[in-house]
Formats: C-alpha cells, sequence, structure tokens
C-alpha cells in the first residue's frame, strides 16, 4: 500500500546544493473525483445546475414548512460566507520557496493518505451499505409504517440511501478540513514574519471555514432529507405517515457519518501520533535535535500527521457529531409532541435544525470579530491570543443565549403549557453553561497555569516513573468533576421539561427527556465556533512547524510558538466540550433507541432492568468494549511509532552526514511506512466497535428465543450500550485529560521550570508526553466517536436484535 | 506520627566495625493487647477457659443445627494444624546473627506500622459504629422482625455489634498474616543456605499457617454469630424470627471486615510502594545498585512494606472477601429457601460454610503434599518450585471437585425437586473452571513465557514512552477474555440454577441467583489453598532481601531469585483469582442489597432501571468513584514515593561514603517517612469509598421525596452499585495485569534478553516496573476491597436510602 510513487529532491535553506529536499509523494495532483467531474463541466452550466439545485431545495423547503425555508437561507448564506473566507485566506501570500516547498510536500502527502485512507472506508461503507439493505429487506415492519403504507422495500432504500449521504457529507467534512488547512498553514507562517496579529487572524478564519462548511452541511443535509422524505412520503396527507415519525427515517444518516467519522479519526489519530512519537523519542530524546527540525526524517510525516488526524479527523467527529444530536433530539421532540398530542409538532421538531442555523450566524459573527489592528504591516506587540480568541467566544455566547432564548419563544411555544418555552430555554441556559464549566474544568487540568499541571511537572523531577504515575492519577482524578457537572445539568434539564406543563394524555408530565435534549442543543449551540477554536490548533501547530523547517529567523519562530501553545489549550478545552456534548447526547440516543425498539416490537419497552443477569453481562461486555478498544488505538500507535523509531535511527546510521546538514534524510520513506501502518491497524478497533454490538445483540435475541425471554437482545444491547457510554465518557476523559496535561508539564519545563530544557525533568517530562500523544489525540477522540456511533448502529440495526 | 522512638546501630556484614547498623524502631516489644491479657493469666485458667469457650460453642452449636458442629469441628482442627505449622515453621534456625538481625529490624518496622495504622482503623471503626447505632436507633424496623419480636434496639445492637466483631476478625487476620511472614522471611533465608526444597517447604507452611488461620476464623466467625442469634432469638420457634431471616442480621459482620481490610489494604499497600518506588528510582535507576543493596537507605522500609502491604493486607481482604460472599450466599440461599418453601431451609443456609470447612480440609492436605526431599542435608538440584506448588493445586482441585459434589448431595437435596443437587453441583463445577481459566488467563498475560510481556520488552527498546503505552494497552487488552469467561460463568450458572427444578408457589423457576452463588462458592473452594500461594510471595521476597543484605554467597541468593519469581506469579494469579471472584460475588450482593431493601420498604423492589434519569446519574457517579479513588491511591503512592526519594538522594549527598560500605545509611528515616505519609495518604481515597455511596442515596432519597419518586434514593444506590462494580472489574484487571507484565518484562530483560541488566531497554523496562507498582499493589488490590465494600455498606446503611 506504497503512497509514494516518485520521491524526488527539491532544494532548500541549509540543503542549497542538493535538488528538490521535500518528496513529491505522487505522480499527479489529486482531487476527488466529484470535483474532477465539477470541474469539467461548462461553468454557464455549472450555475445553471446550482441554480436549479437551489430551485429544487426551496421547493420542497416551502412544501415542507417555512422553518425549512429559513435553515435552507441560513446555509446558504453561511456557505457563501465560507466562500469568501476561503478566498480572502487563499488571498494572502505563501511566503519564500523554501516554506512552499515544505508546505507542498505537506499537502502531497496528507492527499495521498486521505485518498487511500478514504477510498478503504468507502469501500467499507459500501458494503456495509449492502449488509444493512439485506436486514432491511428481511425485517418485519412496524405497525406505524404499515398504517402508512411505507413497504418493507421503501423502507430498506431510504436507510441505506440516508447512511450513504451521512457516510458522503462526513467524508466530506473531513476533506474540506483537510483541503484547508495543508493551505492555510503556510499562509499563516508567512504571516507570522508581519505580525502576530495577522497569522492568528488567518488561522481563525482558515479555521471558521471548515467549521461553517462542516456545521452547515450537518444541518442542510438533514433538513434535505427530512424535506425530501416529506414530500415524496406524502407525510401527513390521510393515511400516510405521521411527520412525527419522520425522524426515525434518518437515523441512517447519523450512522453513515458516525460509521466514516470512527475510521477516519482512527486511521488519522493512529497517523498523527504514531509519526510524532516516533519522532519525538528519536529526535528528541536520543539525538537532542529540537522539534520539527529539518534534520530528523520523520518530520513531515509528523506534520502531515496534523492535517490528517487533528483536521480531517475533527471535521469528520464533529459533522458527526450534531448530526447525531441533531436526529436524537428531532426523534425525541416528536415522541413528544406525538404523546402530548401538540397540534403542530413541526415547531418541536425541527427545533434543533434552527438552533443550529442561529449557532451559524452567531459563530460567523464571533469569527468575523477577531481583525487585524487596522495598520497590519507594523509589527505590534504580542497580545495574547488567548484572550483575543476568549473574546470572540464571549460574543458568540452572549448571542448564543439571546437567539436560543427566541427560538424557544418562537417553536416551542404551545398553548397547552403557555410556559413550556421558558423552561425549555431554561434548559438551553443549562446546556450553555455546562459547555462552559466544561471548558473551565478541561483548563483547569490541563494549562500550566494551575496546580494539577504544576505538580506533574514538579514529579518529573524525582523520575520518568513518577511523572507517568503523576500523570495516571491526575488523569483518572479529572474525571470527578465533569461527571458531577454532567450528572447536575441531566437532572435539572429533566426536571426543567418534566415540570415544563406538558403532559400526555393520561395527565403524567412528558417533557423531562426533551429538556435534556434542549440542554443538549444549547451545549452544542455555538459548535461552530468551537470547531473554529480547535482547527486553529493544528493549522497553527503546522505553520510552526515550517517556519521551523524552513529555519526562519528567532522573531517568527516566536509568534508561531505562541500560536501553537493557545493552539493546544483550544484543542484540549475542545475535547472537553466534545465528551460533555457527547454524554448528554448519549442519553438522548438511548432514549430514541428504547422509542425504535418499543415501535417495532409493537410492545412497551421503558425498562432496562440491570437485576437480570444477561443485562448485567450486557453491560459488563459494554464496559469491557471500552477497554479493549482503548487498547487497541494505543497500541497500534505503539506499533507504528516503533516501526518509525527503527527508521529513523536507521537512516541515521547510514546516512551520518544528516546531522550537520551535509545528507538528506528520506522523508518520503516515514511517510510511506506511517501511512500504509495506519491503513492497516484502524482496521481492527473500527470492525470491533462495530461488529461487537451485534454479534451481542444477535447472540442474546437467540438465547432469549429458547429460553422464553421476549426482547432480551434489545435489553442486553441497551445495557451494553449505556455501560460503555459511561465507561466510555470516563476513559475518554481521562485519556484527553492526561494527554493534554503531560504535554503541558512538559511545555512548562521548557518555560525554564525545574531546569528547564534538557535538564532530567524535562526528559521525563517528555516520556510523559511520549505517552499522552495516543491517550489524547487517538484513544481518547475515537471514543467520542464510538460512543455516538454504538448509539446509531444499535438504532439502524435494531431489527437484528429483535 | 514518628513510630521511630530510638535508632540504634548494631554490626553487621561490611559494617562490622560499627555498632548496630539496623534500627530497634521502638523501645518495647509490641504484642497487641489480646495477646498480653492472654499471657498474663495462668496457663492452668487458660486452658480451663478455652475448654469453658469450645463447650459453650459447642452447645450452641448442637442447639442449632449438626450441620453447624460439623463446621465448628472441621475449623478447630484446622487451627489446632495451624499451630503444627507454626511450631515447625519456628522450630527453624534463623541463620548467622546477621541475618537475624535484619529480620529482627524488618520485623520492628513491620509491627510498629502495624499497631500505628491499627490504632488508627479502630478508632475509625468505633466512630463508624457509633454512627451505625445512631442510624439502626432512628431506623423503621422491618415488617418480619416486627412479626419476630425484634425490636429496633435489639436490632441496632446486633447489627453494630456484628460490625465490631467482624472488623476485630478482619484485623487479626492481617496480624496473623504479618506476624507468620516476619517469622518466616528469616527463616527461608536461613533454610535456602540449605537446598531449594527446604526454603520452599517452610515458605509454604508460612504461608498455609496464615491461609489456614484466615479462612478458619472467616468461618467460624460466621458459625458462632449465627449460632449465638439463632439460639438466643429462639429463631424457628412460634412467633419468632425465621430462620431464612437469620442471615441478613449477619451483614454488619461483612461490613466490619470489609472496612478494616480497605484501610489494611491501602495504608499497606500505600506502604510497600511507596518504599518500593522509592528505592528503585534511586538505587536501580539513578545510583545503579542493584535491589535490596544493603546500600540504599530505603532498602529496610522496602523489606517492611512486603509484610505490611502484602501479608496483612492480604490477610484482611481474602478474610472480607470470604466472609462477604458466605453471608451474601447464605442471604440468598435463605431467601429461595423460603420463596420455595423448603422443609428444612437450613441445608441451603449453612452450605457456604460447609463448603469453605471442606476448603480448609483439602488445602491442609495441599499444604502438607508439599514435602522435603527425603534427605534434606543434601543439597538437591534445583527444582522447578512452581511445579511442585501446582502439583499442589492439582491435587487441592481434584478435592474440590470430590468434595463440593459430595457438599451439594448432602445439604442441597430436597424431595421437591430431586435433581438440583447435581445442577447446584454442575455450578460448582462452573465455578471451579472459572477460577482455572482465570488463573491461565492472568498467566498468560503476565508471565514472560507468552508473548504479550514478551511484545512488552519488545517495546521497552524502543524507550520508556513506547514501553508505558504498551504496556497500558497490554492491560486494557487483558480485561477482555476474563469479562468474556465472568459473563459465561454467570449466565450458565444461572440457568443451571433456573432449570434446578426448585419452584416458588406460583411455579416459576427461582434457583438462578443462587446457582450463581454456588458458582462463586466453586471458585472460592479452593481458597485456603490460592491463599497459601499468595503468602508465599512476600515470605520469598522478603528472604531474598535478607539474603542480598546479608551478602550471602551467589548460590543462596539464586536460590531466593527463583522462589521470588514464583512468588511474583503466584502473587499475580491470586489477584486474577480474586479479581473473579468478586465480579461473581458482588452480583450477590447486588441481588441480597434488593432483597433488603424489598424487606425494608415492605414493597417489591426487583427492577434497577437505568433509563430513569436519575439512575442513570447514579451509574455515572458510580463510575466515577472507581476512577476518582484508584487516582487517589496512586498519587499517594507517587507523592509518598517522591518524598522517600528527596529523603535518599539526601542521604547519598550527605553521607557520600554510603556508596563505597564506609558509612551506614539512616535506614530508620525512611520507614518513619514511609509509615507516617502512608497513614496520612490512605484516608482520602478510604473515605471516599465509604461516605459517597451514603451521601448519594441520602441526597437522592431527599430528591425523590420531593419530587415524588419513591424508593429513588435506594435505587440510585443500586445503580452506583452496580456501575462502580463493573467498572472496578475492568480497572482493577487493567491495573493488575499492567502492573504485573511490566513487572515480569523486566524481569525477563534481566534474564539477558535485548540487551540486558543496565541497557536502555532495561532502564526503560525499570520505569514500566515503577509505574506497575502502585498499579499491582495499591489501587488494583484495593479496588477488590472496594467493589465487596461497597455492596456491604450499601446493605448496612440501606435505612439511610430509604
Amino acid at each position: 500500500m506504497m503512497i509514494v510513487d516518485d520521491v524526488e529532491n527539491g532544494s532548500l535553506g541549509p540543503y542549497q546544493d542538493r535538488p528538490r529536499t521535500f518528496p513529491n509523494m505522487r505522480s499527479k495532483p489529486y482531487t476527488p473525483l466529484i470535483f474532477r467531474i465539477l470541474m469539467g463541466i461548462n461553468v454557464r452550466i455549472l450555475v445553471i445546475l446550482l441554480l436549479l439545485g437551489f430551485g429544487y431545495v426551496f421547493y420542497i423547503g416551502a412544501s415542507t414548512s417555512p422553518i425549512i425555508v429559513f435553515v435552507f437561507s441560513v446555509c446558504i448564506i453561511s456557505f457563501l460566507l465560507s466562500i469568501y473566507l476561503t478566498k480572502w485566506v487563499l488571498s494572502k501570500d505563501e511566503g519564500p520557496p523554501e516554506m512552499a516547498q515544505i508546505s507542498e510536500a505537506i499537502r502531497d502527502g496528507a492527499e495521498g493518505f486521505f485518498r487511500t485512507q478514504y477510498g478503504t472506508i468507502s469501500k467499507m461503507a459500501f458494503l456495509l451499505a449492502l449488509v444493512i439493505l439485506g436486514i432491511y429487506l428481511f425485517r418485519s415492519t412496524t405497525p406505524q409504517q404499515e398504517s402508512s403504507g411505507i413497504g418493507r422495500v421503501t423502507s430498506a432504500y431510504i436507510t441505506v440511501a440516508a447512511f450513504l449521504l451521512g457516510a458522503l457529507c462526513s467524508g466530506v467534512a473531513g476533506y474540506v478540513g483537510m483541503w484547508v488547512s495543508v493551505r492555510a498553514n503556510v499562509r499563516v507562517s508567512s504571516a507570522a514574519r508581519r505580525s502576530a496579529r495577522e497569522a492568528l487572524q488567518v488561522a481563525v478564519r482558515a479555521g471558521g471555514f471548515s467549521a461553517l462548511v462542516v456545521v452547515g452541511m450537518a444541518v442542510i443535509g438533514i433538513a434535505i432529507l427530512y424535506a425530501t422524505f416529506y414530500v415524496w412520503l406524502g407525510v401527513d396527507s390521510p393515511g400516510s405517515m405521521k411527520v412525527t415519525d419522520l425522524p426515525l427515517l434518518l437515523v441512517g444518516y447519523g450512522f453513515g457519518a458516525s460509521f466514516v467519522a470512527l475510521f477516519a479519526q482512527l486511521g488519522g489519530g493512529i497517523y498523527t501520533k504514531a509519526a510524532d512519537v516516533g519522532a519525538d523519542l528519536v529526535g528528541k530524546v536520543e539525538q537532542g535535535i529540537p522539534e520539527d527540525d529539518p534534520r530528523n526524517p520523520a518530520v513531515i510525516a509528523d506534520l502531515v500527521g496534523d492535517n490528517v488526524g487533528d483536521c480531517a479527523a475533527r471535521g469528520a467527529d464533529l459533522f458527526e457529531s450534531i448530526a447525531a444530536e441533531i436526529i436524537s433530539a428531532m426523534i425525541l421532540g416528536g415522541t413528544m409532541a406525538q404523546r402530548c398530542k401538540i397540534e403542530d409538532p413541526s415547531g418541536f421538531i425541527l427545533f434543533p435544525l434552527v438552533v443550529h442555523s442561529f449557532d451559524l450566524v452567531i459563530s460567523s459573527i464571533g469569527i468575523l470579530s477577531i481583525r487585524s489592528t487596522r495598520d497590519s504591516s507594523v509589527k505590534a506587540p504580542i497580545e495574547d491570543p488567548m484572550a483575543i480568541l476568549q473574546k470572540g467566544y464571549s460574543v458568540t455566547i452572549v448571542l448564543a443565549v439571546l437567539t436560543f432564548g427566541g427560538s424557544t419563544r418562537w417553536l416551542l411555544y404551545t398553548e397547552q403549557a403557555p410556559s413550556a418555552w421558558l423552561n425549555f430555554a431554561l434548559c438551553g441556559l443549562v446546556g450553555i453553561i455546562t459547555a462552559y464549566v466544561f471548558v473551565w474544568i478541561t483548563k483547569y487540568y490541563t494549562d500550566y497555569k494551575h496546580d494539577p499541571v504544576r505538580t506533574l511537572a514538579l514529579s518529573s523531577s524525582t523520575g520518568h516513573g513518577t511523572n507517568i504515575i503523576a500523570g495516571v492519577s491526575l488523569g483518572l482524578e479529572s474525571t470527578a468533576l465533569p461527571v458531577l457537572v454532567i450528572s447536575v445539568s441531566i437532572i435539572s434539564a429533566f426536571w426543567l421539561g418534566h415540570t415544563s406543563g406538558l403532559v400526555d394524555e393520561t395527565g403524567s408530565p412528558n417533557g423531562g427527556l426533551f429538556g435534556t435534549a434542549v440542554a443538549t442543543m444549547g451545549m452544542l449551540s455555538t459548535a461552530a465556533y468551537i470547531l473554529t477554536m480547535d482547527m486553529f490548533g493544528p493549522i497553527a501547530d503546522n505553520a510552526g512547524g515550517i517556519v521551523e523547517m524552513s529555519q526562519q529567523p528567532e522573531s517568527v519562530r516566536e509568534i508561531t510558538d505562541v500560536l501553537d501553545a493557545v493552539g493546544n489549550t483550544t484543542k484540549a478545552t475542545t475535547k472537553g466540550f466534545a465528551i460533555g456534548s457527547a454524554a448528554l447526547a448519549s442519553f438522548l440516543l438511548f432514549s430514541a433507541y428504547m422509542d425504535e425498539v418499543a415501535s417495532f416490537a409493537n410492545e412497551s419497552f421503558k425498562q432496562v432492568d440491570i437485576a437480570i443477569p444477561e443485562v448485567f453481562v450486557g453491560g459488563l461486555l459494554g464496559s469491557m468494549l471500552i477497554f479493549l478498544f482503548s487498547a487497541w488505538a494505543c497500541s497500534a500507535v505503539g506499533r507504528t511509532a516503533q516501526e518509525v523509531v527503527k527508521e529513523v535511527r536507521r537512516q541515521f546510521i547510514e546516512r551520518p552526514g544528516i546531522m550537520d546538514y551535509k545528507e538528506k534524510p528520506d522523508y518520503g520513506r516515514c511517510v510511506a511506512i506511517v501511512a500504509s501502518a495506519s491503513l492497516r491497524e484502524m482496521i481492527k478497533p473500527g470492525a470491533l466497535a462495530i461488529i461487537s454490538p451485534i454479534v451481542v445483540g444477535f447472540l442474546f435475541r437467540v438465547l432469549g428465543h429458547y429460553t422464553g425471554h421476549p426482547l432480551l437482545g434489545a435489553k442486553v444491547v441497551a445495557a451494553m450500550l449505556m455501560f460503555a457510554t459511561v465507561s466510555g465518557i470516563l476513559m475518554a476523559l481521562f485519556l484527553n485529560t492526561a494527554g493534554g496535561a503531560w504535554d503541558n508539564a512538559k511545555k512548562f519545563i521548557e518555560t525554564g521550570a525545574l531546569g528547564g530544557k534538557g535538564s532530567d525533568s524535562h526528559k521525563a517530562a517528555i516520556t510523559g508526553d511520549t505517552v499522552g500523544d495516543p491517550f489524547k489525540d487517538t484513544a481518547g477522540p475515537s471514543l467520542h466517536v464510538l460512543i455516538k456511533m454504538l448509539a446509531t448502529i444499535t438504532l439502524v440495526m435494531a431489527p437484528v436484535f429483535l
């Protein structure tokens, strides 16, 4: 699986006397098929096609609900804005040729890996689509479907189509994230030569571009599916499906998105950290050369990794989070509206789409509020970039509170319970506060301004061993506060919803679950801005790498170093945010699953009783799945890193001239090793996550059949899902925080504390950082995706367990 | 909290020219109060008192059931056998004076720490007893109690008395374990000078002594309590309590035992590993001197740690496991016998006591089957001690299968279901097989004969970082197989019980839970032999330390090295065994808790529905408790180890003569530091474990009261217990296996692989070993206790949640 077709040589910096230093990783530039087709079309025809597309979209939107039209309009405006942001970023210069050359090498490596990786993923997705088709063709239809005339075949095609669309969009989201980052990195490096503020702005706008595209695509994708199904199936006309059942048809979209995101995150995460660990272990620890030094043969692989691991994977991850959360909230909204006999349920169903439309608007304002200083040609003194980003965040969050309140009044007002919207607005506030507190807690545990990281750094002074023990303890301990916060917010949002005044026929309150759904939406109501801050991190990191490799003056390096450090913090906080929202969303998806099972089995399914041995065993297996998945994700990085270490050591031995710049390292070889190893290694954990719930559900279904225990398969899977969610949340918190803290403890020592760079403390801290790498960037983020994918897979595969 | 009153100096080996080298840690020899009182009594009076005691015991036994008389007789015979074993061990010589001196220093340190530690624990136990008394005096009585005339006050005193007796017995179990190990260690060292076989026999018999005492005491303690309550309360006479309700009165005993075991394990675990890590980090890593070298100032503290951490704590731990498991099985047996209207329920209730009586008999045979070769004065070639121990285990396990089958036929035969006993015998077989498979899996993951540890050792060759990543992955992965085995055995034992033919009034099968209980007993049916093998480990380890410190010839060191390596394996396998039985037992305790709640609340309590948000939150909090507890246990070791590192470094700097034996290190200072720090550090995690379920249960009880949700507190605590159990099992498996594997990867490299001692791989492997120390000997074993303590605390504190 070689992706290096042709390694040519070029000239650069210290290697001026030689031909090309950076390998050209492929023989011809790569453009995904869909873009090639688009580019092949005459521009006028393209415009006409686009207009036709818009026309169709607005036509079906208008036939569905004015809310859908609103959502469409906002999304299209956001896309236009994102095009403006790209143009703005691309109009910046690429700096001197040596920078451009490095950037090109990174781009080639990233795109080459992306192509192979997504090739593999798409093959698996098609295979899975066939499996789903098979299952749905042989499933029994639900009573609702029968009454609305949706046959088995229609239902099968709908689910598979939604799955494939979700997978495609998720893939595009990943591609967009990477596309902009490999182009923005060099422009940030170049801008850093002029001013810190300008560099910051370029990085933020590049991140903003992909954030707007990712969120916008998730929203418009679901809206189009919803509207199409609405019009096609003649929903709400007599004898047809009810609108409250419509959201259940969308679960395939969520599953497709999770499926691609899982493999994107695993493959990308293994790639980036194997390269990073391998490069650090030989470069920094054994040879004592700085990070991103051009003499390190693994340095290009490391920089490529930032793009495929952090940008592409995080794009797919956030896309999947938002899609899963919107769909589950729509399902719950529909169920509640039906139970409470609300006259016009569309407000409750479409509420999440509107919240994310406003998310696009307010995040755009937040992004645009970060501006260059007037006179960007003058070198301004370096401001704290974190403060600037925080200011943008504050703007966004204030707007979020306002628009969220407005949306609840607009859509959730019902005459049956006139004050319900107020309760739901408070639920949203709970979510927004939870997000804020989560970000704060993550910062407390991972920022070296606070005690935990300082204690960790101190423990490095007594050796590698105490550093690791302290880091593991810190990570385990850091799970406590977030869990308390999540507990409080689940319960308070549930009770706010419960007491909202919405009651079902029997008069019992019914809004509790929808309350937690609204809180989740509140938490995600600034998702686009958060994603911007997250994308900012790897772009800044890459820019720093390019500056170091092209040997720019110290002052430029200083600017990118500051941006890089800020990027580390924003990356860590985004993870806290992601896991918090996953924790809330999983509870929704779990409820949606129970609704789905009840609807298929045509009997009540409201309880998952862990006092039944089989159900308890399901829980055990669920938690075990999390441990095993994390093990495989970490060991994949460890194994691949060892290959890199051996290759780098070999190059240093066989080409002794590398160290004094006389010989050039073979970057392409490391890129090829990492790429092929991470493609190989991503399969095992990914397959585990997908196959095990299906196998467990099926086995217990059969066991239940023979022991006369109805719905046993569904119950066991429910327990598995629940225990896996809880263990997954804790494990992800542990892995993310420990990793982040180790990284920053090392950075703290590098500021000169406890002996500074090169001291024994520093060496111990580097060991911690190395261990933390797969924790925080491979296993941890993959768990975020896994938690939600387990929920969507059980939703889609429910017929297998029944 | 200084336990070093007087540091004197003595003479030894290389320090011949100086006075005492080893500190006398206290001014006068310490004997616990109870022994002092006993020793103060005239021998004849003592004999008369003992005979009176026996008379009383047999009188109440005879008034209760012939089964109780059988249990008493077996226990008393075992105690006599254990006295024989002690005499045999103590009759061995203590070797040359330098050995005896070191041994004395270890004994002083261990007994000094034990005194202070158990002083603290007993104060806490009395405080808690008062709290329990208060709660029970204000609780509501159950309908059964009312009908049987047990008032609130009687019930309160019974629970508190049982609690205090359990705590006392647990303390004595710990003391006995330590008492024999500090005396046997030097005798093993001395015997190693003559023959390997003799050294092995001394270590095994010393371990056997404490195993028989620990198991025998657990059995006889419960039997005496049971018989006393039976006679005192006039059980089964008209208008009194029914015998099937009797076991619920014993839960206080289990809680007392768990309470002491938790603090014993925490304090001892922190002590032993802080000393070990501290000694290794400076001695082995920085100074390059071997393990247990007399120049290392922390070496005596390390050797003391083996006794207080491994021997004393493991004694209390196993005592608590057996007690908790017997009580929960008795409760379930009673409940089932009542539901199925079995005529003579005593067989079902007393079955666990009989199983453990047979355990004493067959384990004694296993222990005695390990004999010296005929002519022990001739140095026989070293046989593989593991093979000898395994042979003893095989003997024991074959006998266990036979006696278990016999016991089921004797006690579980009932005319209502004539073949039920056969089903239960098969359940026992499931348990025995599970134990065997668990031991095998643990060996696979921690023995360097197999792939996992070899891969781990290989990953050391690429640095500290990859070693840690590989170890963490290995540990996480090693949870999978045990969980699958536990799952299969829970389900198969449940179904064997379910289909046993025992039905309640309505004709529905009722033996399922008792089936899992019987499987748990099967698993623990060789507990005394397993405990012997476990105790063997630290004794051999200590003997090796004494040999090294007294600078014996290489040939002697070789023998103790082999024994030490075997001890490491047996220690690891015991942990697998302990966690497996904890996993099974916790499911029983959980069911017992639900029975108890139902009986107090006087309404059915059969379901724990995790789809209710509060219950889900309880689960989240339960899992979080495990993470936080592990964090605090590990960080306590890390912090204390850092203090040791600083002290050792200080001594090496201030007394430069230490390294060439010209100056003697101050061992007493390290002992004092470790002792006071571990007493301080054990409080936080211990208090967390005890307080959090009470607080959570109480808070949700109040919340449930205000929101009209009956039994909310009890439900939330049930979920908390269940999730904590599952997470605890997985976390303990992870910590134990990772720690054991790191230890043996280091040992594998020390055999000469991958560069051998002193190579970079070896250094990386030592880092892994250091990290693994608190994992496998502090946090891991404490979690075993925690899992069961959570179950017993919720049983005892149930009135608070209702």
